[in-house]
């Protein structure tokens, strides 16, 4: 359900790398000409224009734009031309080094099944010579980084293996959960070893037996309570973990609110969903505030970077 | 540098499974048969003299043999005929549902490669239905839990990739381990984070550097420190990284000597290192002790197991 949309016969990666490098040149850029090829290529095609262009021009098509745009279309355009692996690396990395974003952190180890954050992690190791857990791990300290670690450490179960769901356990560990949120006591080890390592489909189950039995979600639960920066990334992994689309319509509803509107969080979504499931994701943010995510996004938005957001949103 | 060897022209594997079916019928099993067949063919034959037989006989050989064979050798010639993967996917999970063996979890997770640990948490995924961090941070508490749990989970660095190696950090993460082994504060978050997330090449230097600048060998630092679990649970841990075949030769040489005799490990070190590098800890054991492992072994064991040892180890 993406809300990407490629040509029937696009033209061929030399003929792109063409396009573009024609865009680039002379005085002043066009950048219509490069939204529109940018925004209507998928990762593999973007690849392959990416090789195209350096072996033609002998540069980096990535550098080239880095210097011919700026200000958030640049951002955008250099995450949105990355291979998805590699972006998410580079997002993880850029979280670490600022102060450690850990939310954008339990985001990536919540939202991407197993194999997928298996491939970016091998995709951090060999563009930045650490393992992600070893500079996770050294950027942050006591029970964060503990909850973090675990997070992207533990290789869960995929979708499409044959997870046994206890019931039971969902039963007991519902009420860990609980008994731990009404002690205010988020910072248990029991918390954390439920939630780093149980797969998403007990801990879903989980979830449920929680509401059922003490009649309001753990997210409402968790919401009333003094947040620290653990309660928050707890927080953050049970709607990761939960529904990805439901986090990321929020995520796009604070991102666009006149108050707290965060481009990089904006960019982030919009780019790194676009070619997954940001249709859904669009249905459930109209769903909620019935307003159009095109609308929202048009407004908080303007020029060069406008016209690329809205083009992957598929407006 | 395995011990294993197999013929040049072997048996094909329906003829290997008609010989281990003819052993295992009439009166009484015909060991020396069996013992024949087994220990000279690689995994990758045993998969396949598996599948013949089952197919032939609509019987698994495994449970064929179970019924045949018993005490000690059982247990060897039992985790001899799985693959490799599902057999340390099985050790894992044998020990920990007994009182939780960490020994064998810490070997598991150190010696192997990044990319063979991930292999066996897979194989025990598919058999245990269970994710093999969610199973050791259940039968697990507190410090010994967070230890496992992130030896375990860490997607380290394979030998063969690109890995920055960092002398300065090498230097500060010695001393970090160093003073904390010399308070005694081996519970420290910094012990565990540098053990459970540094790539093993890092941590060797970091090892190196230890002795370099405080005269005295980690291990040795160690082991002169009253043992709780987890610090036994680091010292196997750095003796692992450091090097599995002086690990390996020392678990031979206790689990041989006449006070500790420990079949358990004697097979479990022999089974599993026999197509790896069985013939370098032999090296080891041998410049150790002056006695060369088949006359330890010899002494150590009698009858169908002992000959079966004998065989695997390349007598």
């Amino acid at each position: 359900m993406a809300t990407l949309s490629v040509p029937h016969h696009p033209p061929s990666p030399a003929e792109d790398a063409e396009q573009l490098r024609k865009a680039c040149q002379g005085w002043g850029t066009d950048e219509k000409a490069l939204i529109e090829i940018l925004t209507h290529r998928n990762s593999e095609q973007r690849n392959q224009i990416r090789l195209a262009y350096e072996e033609r021009y002998k540069e980096s098509i990535i550098k080239r734009l880095e210097s011919e745009l700026s200000g958030e279309f640049e951002k955008a355009v250099y995450r949105w031309v990355f291979d998805p692996l590699e972006r998410e690396a580079i997002i993880v990395n850029v979280a670490v080094k600022q102060k450690i974003d850990y939310r954008v952190i339990v985001e990536t180890a919540c939202v991407n099944t197993p194999d997928e954050l298996l491939a970016v992690k091998k995709a951090y190791q060999a563009r930045f010579k650490h393992s992600m857990e070893e500079d996770i791990a050294t950027h942050s300290t006591g029970d964060l980084r503990k909850f973090l670690v675990g997070l992207v450490g533990t290789y869960r179960f995929n979708a499409d293996d044959a997870v046994d769901i206890n019931i039971n356990l969902a039963f007991s560990e519902a009420k860990i959960l609980h008994d731990a949120i009404v002690d205010k006591a988020f910072h248990h080890d029991e918390i954390f070893r439920i939630l780093t390592t149980r797969s998403k489909a007990q801990l879903n189950a989980t979830f449920n037996k929680y509401k059922d039995e003490f009649g309001t979600s753990i997210i409402k639960n968790l919401s009333s309570k003094t947040p620290d920066e653990v309660v928050t990334a707890i927080h953050i992994a049970i709607r990761c973990f939960k529904s990805p689309q439901n986090y990321f319509a929020k995520m796009l509803r604070i991102s666009t609110a006149k108050a707290e509107k965060d481009e990089n969080t904006l960019t982030r979504v919009i780019v790194t969903r676009a070619e997954k499931d940001l249709k859904l994701i669009k249905n459930v943010y109209f769903k909620r505030t019935d307003v159009p995510l095109e609308q929202a996004v048009g407004k908080a938005t303007s020029g060069d970077y406008k016209a690329f957001l809205l083009a992957l949103i598929g407006n």
